[in-house]
């Protein structure tokens, strides 16, 4: 039993409370500036509109970080990932020995989430959560295996035991660089994998994703092993009923993907996969990697160039 | 251009014509017993009844074997994986020196295609055709690739140019113990991923599953690189649009699996998965190893016992 703060109170950070009630931890979220009306609702004990479940938890306005982090050992980042920095600099000050836990997935200023963590909070261990999860799942317990990867394996034991359940499974890794470019990088490839218009050839482009994403993991120091299991091969899998996989099948249809994205925008659908592919281009760029497939997906996204295989 | 031979006149079997015709090869498709009806269309110049389309070929009986395979240099096995042996020891007499292609997966005896077809041609060099190809794309000249498996990669080489052609793809391995084993594993494996409820779940057994069949395959003499690309991740992708991954689906939408198994019989939908699964089973047995998935999968449709991660 810990005492656990949940920064975020979006769909997956959300959801991740669940396993951690269930295990009897103590648990505090935290919502951003713009997650207001959620900790209203979830305040008043009604469902979390995205969930639509009850949460048994404390809630923290946005005004209120020193509270919901006082005391704490483990503080999740739980926000979209061009949030991770201010809220990063901004608990600072109330963070003394906690362990750091990383839910978000995507780049910020050609930074991976652990790297923007490292720079900003350089003295506390730091956890990623990597795998395929999606929210609504991990919220109705059903059964999920996701992939805790840290350089500090002690860390990661320590959030093992707090969130592991019947149905919420951990495997450790010591692979966080690995775990995060697959996170991150899941995205960019589910959208070109979905646009793709038949079976042979999204079967050919997932397997031809696995490869470019293993490139650029061992570039930034991860391993071939961590492309090839749950944190990338599992969560690029998932990344079909997802919504990075959406924006593809949109395009698959005929959509244009500048229109596809409008459509998502107005219905206030993040694809985090967009902001993801310009980032993952100026990365790679800067260590000099060939990346037909990512390149591709660039063109698509960013200059509506349907992709040839 | 080749003077090239097909056995069998299903869906897969005449699909494959499609790239040697417009190669310009000279294509014999000819049909066993259970084909006649097919020849019959073709013969008169009638769609394909699966793939619906006409082929340019020329066309034989189950009793016009010797004339089918005359002067051929190539001849694909492309029946049912159980008459695979049957169809060698017929054509034995008629076969010199031309290279064996095999489409067929699945097992027969405890044997792969490849050690059947080694048994029976021993003189002969064979060529496994493997990885994420579905008949109806292959026959609309919709992009696949495809992996040309031989420890004969001179042969591979030969077969490459007769089939390679814009939309139809070949990478050449000299794996084909790996190939084997991937394409015959699939339809094991698709069934039991298909048969989870949930995503999270599906992607987890995506991934666990290529770890067993990389242990199978190397118990075999096979390599991880061809389980993790396109014959291995490729085309167990593919199932989840495949029979077996129909049959994965109508488990996890509540039917029993003898039931679903008897639905798709009477409706002459052939699950190669099915009898896979036994002949996995007891291979893996031979060979000591411990396959927790697989056993999952022969508890399913063997007996009715619901999978639990």
């Amino acid at each position: 039993m810990a005492k656990i703060t949940i920064l975020g109170a979006g769909a997956m950070s959300s959801a991740i409370s669940i396993p951690l009630i269930k295990n009897r931890n103590k648990v505090n979220i935290w919502g951003t500036e713009f997650d207001k009306a959620i900790i209203d609702k979830l305040k008043s004990d009604q469902p979390h509109p995205t969930l639509n479940m009850i949460i048994d938890a404390n809630f923290f306005y946005s005004d209120q970080l020193a509270e919901a982090i006082e005391d704490s050992e483990i503080v999740i980042f739980g926000v979209v990932s061009s949030g991770v920095r201010k809220i990063a600099q901004m608990a600072k000050k109330f963070l003394k020995k906690q362990i750091i836990v990383n839910v978000a997935k995507g780049f910020d200023n050609g930074q991976t989430m652990v790297e923007v963590l490292e720079q900003e909070l350089p003295d506390l261990p730091k956890v990623v959560v990597a795998g395929p999860s999606n929210a609504k799942d991990v919220s109705q317990s059903q059964n999920t295996t996701v992939v805790f990867a840290s350089s500090d394996v002690h860390a990661a034991d320590i959030c093992k035991k707090a969130f592991q359940t019947e149905n919420y499974s951990i495997e450790i890794s010591d692979d966080s660089n690995g775990a995060e470019i697959c996170s991150s990088l899941k995205n960019v490839y589910g959208i070109l994998i979905h646009s793709a218009k038949t079976d042979n050839e999204r079967s050919v482009l997932f397997v031809k994703s696995l490869e470019e994403i293993g490139i650029f993991a061992e570039a930034c120091g991860g391993k071939l092993k961590t492309v090839y299991g749950l944190a990338g091969a599992g969560d690029l899998y998932l990344t079909q009923w997802g919504r990075n996989g959406m924006l593809g099948k949109m395009i698959a249809d005929g959509k244009k993907p500048s229109a596809a994205l409008e459509e998502l925008k107005a219905k206030n659908i993040t694809v985090e996969g967009y902001a993801a592919t310009k980032a993952a281009v100026e990365l790679a760029k800067s260590k000099n990697l060939n990346l037909p497939l990512l390149e591709s997906a660039y063109n698509l996204l960013y200059r509506d160039q349907p992709f040839k295989i």
